[in-house]
């Protein structure tokens, strides 16, 4: 078998044709969110498997759920040889605000080296840089150095309900060994990064209800508690005036973390001033006793995404509304229970819920906070591959916001994962003019090789120490 | 000249038609505070002009403003005759939310007695009780016993901006010796009434910025003060737990009414239930020391009229809104002057406001509070045409209620004002299913037709004692 080398002479050698096949893939208009979509999903999974079987993998097939297909591929399966499953998903956001564009969103373009477009990042372009790895291993080696099975959804962006379904039913029949996901950013430039941490997340509906029906503000202004005034005073008290969430038992769970744990995130994440300027932020706000990026990242937060009652036309509408909402969007952090919180938030809401109106709460949905066994296999082959790929060590850093999914994974898959991501901060995941820089892609498919290589070797046979513990890291 | 008598005649054998008339009317979906509805009021308009046209008053014509254009008619101008001037509005409230009403808004449709449609009673439906009165007068009599000016407006749902201006340009011109409205509640089902005060109105809309642009709720949530949140607690901030406004100086000008005023206004008016039950309103709230009817009426109110920020559609969106919006309508009573108390709300808001976002608040309308004359001439026809019209005298009621015009009209016409409503309290005017109860029309015809000529009669030529100083009544 043809060592890593040959096989990345190989991949450099089909650079041309891996940006153009990556701009196909781009050009499906995935959108998960929108209805009208679905056969271009349907399309796009099509795509795939032939993309796929094209690829070697003739065992490349579309797996049906109840919204948007799966696409599920498997190499043969060699006894004594460690299984990895590539997840990844070729759904993608909507588009707006479209006139924000500088290119169409599904008519990928390059410039400056970047190549534009809806899931240039997130996630076609880190996916892809998987596959051609892949491809490339298939052609040059002849085989790969471990079992793989690629394990694609079309649902990220909408809560992966058919994986979901898909793992529990069938999850543990995968027999994967070790899971690896690239759908989140590096560091930075040049700045490789492993994922060790990622929030959980809730997220609530509030109703608060008060008349029978909307009145007219002139007529009976003054004699009925408005409901949403009283939505105000409820959102008010879920928070004290320092920016802590002020419901009785939400910090209980919270995981307290070492010194050298803070230290770490100090040295490697990003300090206040860039946090702040990354989100164009005037003047930060928060929990007191912690830096942005650990509020971000190690603590809790509650916000308001949504919030509406009442005319919200031009103009002025004298009404008393009968009804006001709140979308309620919780991140949580080891060690707190998403079924948990959402109980204490439910008790503080009735208790700030004065009798004259009616308050009810309801989850549209909930993902728990995820934490990355550093020490795991896995995750020093995937430092090592990181270390080759980009020329220098990786650094590891938490991510402030969730992929569902993971959780997922963690639980029906009961295997070590690795988060390794090829894209950067500014790359626009979720906004306009997405982006993802060539060179990354170039450099995460040869990450990906040296991580094939370095999964197969014995060196990374048994839990270690690991790359985490090397001096000034965390345990 | 025939008597009233034949002129009632005229009236009631002309009911099915007048009713056709008034369905056409209401048909017009002229909702001032939509631009795209901007054609619409400009037809409905036109279709006024050639009705009053077709009625007799060929002088009838449309006024353009700035905005929405005024409707303006008058009848020949016989000297030493009273000029009364009749105002109404074609404009209505928008129609959200759509899904509650039974039958289409702009689909007027009888049932059980009541014609329902937006615009029913507020205001269509209730100047058509006058014009249908002029009409059988003039066919019936040959002439009236006043001259008549009718002025109709398309901007009094969003502040009257181009009445305003023509009556300061032209309003004395106008000579008017009497103005009616009748765009009010009657005390209740077969209690006529004459509204005797009315609320002010200042509407303001109130923006919190915060980030540059909107953030991902999962990598900044906790490290900015969430707009949607800083919105809510400023809200807060704007009442005490116990129902007062919390702005200092809110209460200063408010005047301190008789003990004998406010026993009529017990007399006359509603209970705290039958307030209640009115409004639908399960649990009442507001002011202590105070009923339900002197709640709204003879003390102010702050309302939140609509809220608004961040992600509003179905499931869930993870995003900080750069922005959130409130519209707050505020009541005013005698003698709180809008502009003070603009002045004081913006102070309070400052107050408010931490430095982690920015505040502005901006006018939308402000009308001042109206007390009218009890002993006018003018007052003193309405109270005995009421009486005969219903068959049982009217009571002297105060509406919480603003109809921003008639302070202006007060001011730049200098002619005494007959508040005198056809509607009924539960009429639903600005809320969906609005309707006009057809006995309520038809008795308001008839009513019109014993105050014009009332008006016109020598018994009531001077200010007298009135109907306001009978025995238990306020002075």
């Amino acid at each position: 078998m043809a060592g890593p080398q040959t096989v990345i002479a190989d991949a450099r050698r089909h650079r041309a044709r891996y940006l153009e096949e990556l701009k196909e893939f781009v050009r499906f208009p995935s959108i998960s969110a929108e209805p009208a979509r679905a056969p271009d999903l349907e399309r796009c999974a099509g795509w795939l498997v032939r993309h796929l079987r094209s690829m070697g993998l003739t065992s490349a097939r579309v797996i049906p759920t109840a919204g948007h297909p799966l696409v599920l591929a498997t190499t043969r399966k060699v006894p004594g040889r460690r299984t990895l499953l590539v997840y990844g998903h070729y759904d993608v956001q909507p588009t707006d605000p479209l006139s924000e564009w500088w290119t169409p969103p599904f008519c990928p373009t390059v410039r400056a080296g970047a190549l534009y477009g809806r899931g240039a990042s997130d996630d076609k372009g880190q996916l892809f840089a998987h596959l051609k790895a892949l491809e490339s291993y298939l052609r040059a080696a002849g085989e790969m150095p471990v079992n793989l099975i690629c394990l694609i959804e079309g649902e990220e962006e909408v809560g992966s309900p058919g994986l979901t379904r898909f793992l529990r039913a069938q999850g543990r029949r995968l027999g994967a060994d070790a899971v690896v996901v690239s759908d989140m950013p590096m560091a930075g430039p040049g700045r490789p990064a492993i994922t060790y941490a990622m929030r959980g997340a809730l997220s609530l509906q509030l109703d608060v209800r008060g008349p029978a029906r909307d009145l007219h503000s002139g007529l009976y202004g003054g004699a009925v508690h408005n409901p949403a005034q009283a939505l105000a005073e409820i959102i008010t008290g879920l928070h004290r005036p320092d920016g802590r969430v002020a419901v009785p038992g939400f910090y209980r769970d919270v995981r307290r973390w070492s010194a050298r744990e803070r230290a770490y995130m100090r040295r490697v994440g990003p300090n206040d001033g860039r946090l702040a300027a990354n989100g164009k932020i005037r003047t930060a706000w928060g929990e007191p006793g912690f830096t942005l990026y650990e509020r971000t990242t190690i603590r809790p937060a509650l916000t308001v995404n949504g919030m509406a009652g009442g005319y919200q036309g031009p103009g002025a509408k004298a009404v008393i509304p009968a009804r006001a909402t709140a979308k309620l969007g919780l991140r949580l952090v080891p060690d707190q229970d998403p079924a948990g919180i959402e109980r204490l938030i439910g008790r503080r809401i009735a208790a700030l819920t004065p009798e004259t109106v009616t308050a009810s709460l309801r989850t549209e949905f909930a993902a728990e906070p995820v934490l990355v066994d550093r020490g795991a296999p896995a995750v020093r082959a995937a430092y090592a591959a990181l270390e080759r790929g980009f020329g220098t060590a990786p650094v590891f850093v938490r991510l402030g916001g969730t992929i569902p999914p993971v959780s997922t994974m963690q639980r029906e898959l009961d295997a070590p994962i690795v988060l390794m991501g090829f894209a950067l901060p500014d790359d626009g995941m979720h906004a306009p003019n997405e982006r993802f820089h060539l060179d990354n892609f170039f450099r995460g498919i040869e990450t990906v090789v040296w991580f094939l290589d370095a999964l197969g070797s014995p060196a990374f046979s048994s839990r270690g120490p690991g790359p985490a513990a090397r001096p000034g890291e965390p345990p």
